[in-house]
């Protein structure tokens, strides 16, 4: 059985250009490896509140022992999921709280993972990538080497991005058509280290 | 006048030892410099949702261009202030979404302004501290180089802290005696980096 892997939408902002980016780094991944499980999970429609559970999460093991309703939903959906694909922006030169939110809800659900990280911001988002990186090793998840670094080609679209503005990115002729290869490479190595896990 | 410094807990966690460390924090630095006004700012109390302003926080000149209420008051709360001092724990080797989702509402009422970053943790935190003053750096604040780590004497110390117990923080005797010097030497250089703004 193929592995599955969760592709998270890390942003929450409305409006966000998230999900497009999340459907072209989907729509990549599916052409060049169409036996993928990959399926999306979207931060904000679980819109988890700023973490309000009691308990530390590394001290607990069983989803029964989270307080909330919401945590056990969210934990039940991270534990059924293999390795995950980060699609994050940059925010003031660090990841959104609303991902490191989400992460820091659970514990053991995300450790020992594969995860392969996709930032995209003005020059790429990498400081915002570099950070989420040391996170999950933080977690005792397995990101791998390469990221993926979705730069803007300028301010127009930049700002057309930050206001939820098509960006033309299905099909042929994006202006990402060059990091569609670093996607399907990245991706590639993140399915080497799903196999040696 | 005095700069008005704002002491910034960074948790929202409950149950949580923020505001014992910041006691703490202010304690010090009222003891060393009494007439330092130094006023909390409590992220629990503010509460703010997972960020839902439509707008970009950087082409935002004027409060009133923000559309939620709460967005409104926090914005005239940051600008009130000439400098910040945040006491933040460290969440899986990064900074708490609590406090990323604050810094991310606003831009313009947060740059050119001082700050120091107070840590603590296991180890002092400063992965966390490392991140946080990165992402000041990003919203163009002036972080002094000087980061002050609090790490827990022991696992014991830890898992009280972070089930919110009492540490024993005031008055003589704390175990962080020699952490209370560094307070005061880094307060003199957000002092001197106040001065030179």
């Amino acid at each position: 059985m193929s592995p599955k892997i969760g592709l998270v939408i890390c942003s929450q902002r409305n409006p966000r250009v998230g999900p497009q980016i999340a459907d072209f780094v989907h729509e990549t991944i599916t052409q060049a490896f169409p036996t993928t499980d990959l399926s999306l999970i979207d931060l904000a429609v679980w819109n988890l509140p700023l973490c309000n559970e009691p308990g530390i999460p590394s001290q607990i093991k069983s989803p029964d022992q989270y307080t909330h309703s919401h945590t056990q939903a969210w934990s039940r959906e991270i534990a059924a999921h293999d390795a995950f694909i980060f699609v994050t922006p940059q925010y003031n030169w660090g990841y959104p709280a609303s991902v490191k939110n989400a992460l820091d809800y659970l514990y053991h659900e995300w450790t020992g993972k594969p995860a392969l990280i996709v930032s995209y911001g003005g020059h790429g988002g990498g400081k915002a990538a570099a950070q989420l990186r040391q996170v999950l090793q933080g977690l005792r998840m397995t990101p791998v080497e390469r990221m993926v670094l979705l730069a803007f080609p300028d301010r127009d679209v930049l700002m057309k991005g930050a206001e939820g503005g098509d960006l033309g990115l299905t099909g042929e002729g994006t202006f990402w058509a060059r990091e569609k290869e670093d996607i399907t490479a990245a991706f590639g190595e993140l399915q080497r280290v799903i196999n040696n896990v």
